[in-house]
């Protein structure tokens, strides 16, 4: 039966089955360095398995060396510039341009830039057990591995 | 033990385990009526359980009414205008605007302009038994119900 597996819960019959969200009707979440439009989680439909949020980053900032232990995840930028990190490997990532990572994977989006980046990010499953995200920025090699 | 549950393939370990891709990497599938842009799916990277594809949709073509038996699905649009419908719901999408679509339920994608409709589609899971897509446009009363 669907809603007992393990790491997923029962669905909330108060939310709806399906949503059409705008970018006006995201749920935002405000950082001093980024904020978050939330498009879809477990807490705005019935029964979704997928995160999906916005970000937009502001000039010379940083989500620094992170992983997501039970989750993959896509980025896609749609505007701007990132300096995106994955282990010891950098590329310049551009409008169009998406990263996949399996859940696990050390990476940091840096906006080496006076733009503004927007990206999506998507990740999956959306319902786990333990942190989502497990930061490493104050860790070695990673505190030292940006020039 | 990881990739022996029901639906879920062995990794491939000749994939790569992260992959970046830009927009002219994409695997790309041609239509008559849209054409398809493959960022991310099982034959791309070792062990992904999320498909990420951008569609550019010709003016005045459609993904007529159809359903995922299996799949979640988030829309996303970049450019142009969908006249979106799910169920007997149509909603117009501009650029910045998501749907949120579990799995069975019908809808349909017509760009009912002159413009290029170019729009990115998550779906989840990547993996599953029986047809990825049920089309229903020749069924009533999905056959009758645009005006």
């Amino acid at each position: 039966m669907r809603g007992t597996a393990k790491n997923r819960a029962m669905p909330d019959s108060s939310l709806p089955a399906w949503r059409f969200v705008t970018f006006e009707e995201t749920i935002v979440e405000t950082f001093p360095n980024k904020s978050h439009f939330w498009y879809n989680r477990p807490d705005m439909v019935r029964d979704t398995n997928v995160l999906f949020v916005r970000c937009k980053m502001k000039p010379w900032q940083a989500h620094k060396f992170h992983h997501h232990p039970n989750m993959e995840e896509i980025l896609y930028v749609l505007s701007g510039t990132a300096e995106q990190w994955v282990e010891r490997e950098c590329r310049i990532m551009k409008p169009g341009d998406s990263l996949y990572l399996p859940a696990g994977l050390i990476h940091g989006t840096y906006n080496n830039s006076a733009e503004e980046l927007d990206f999506l990010a998507v990740l999956a499953p959306a319902k786990s057990e333990g942190p989502g995200t497990v930061d490493v920025s104050e860790e070695e090699p990673w505190k030292s591995l940006r020039p």
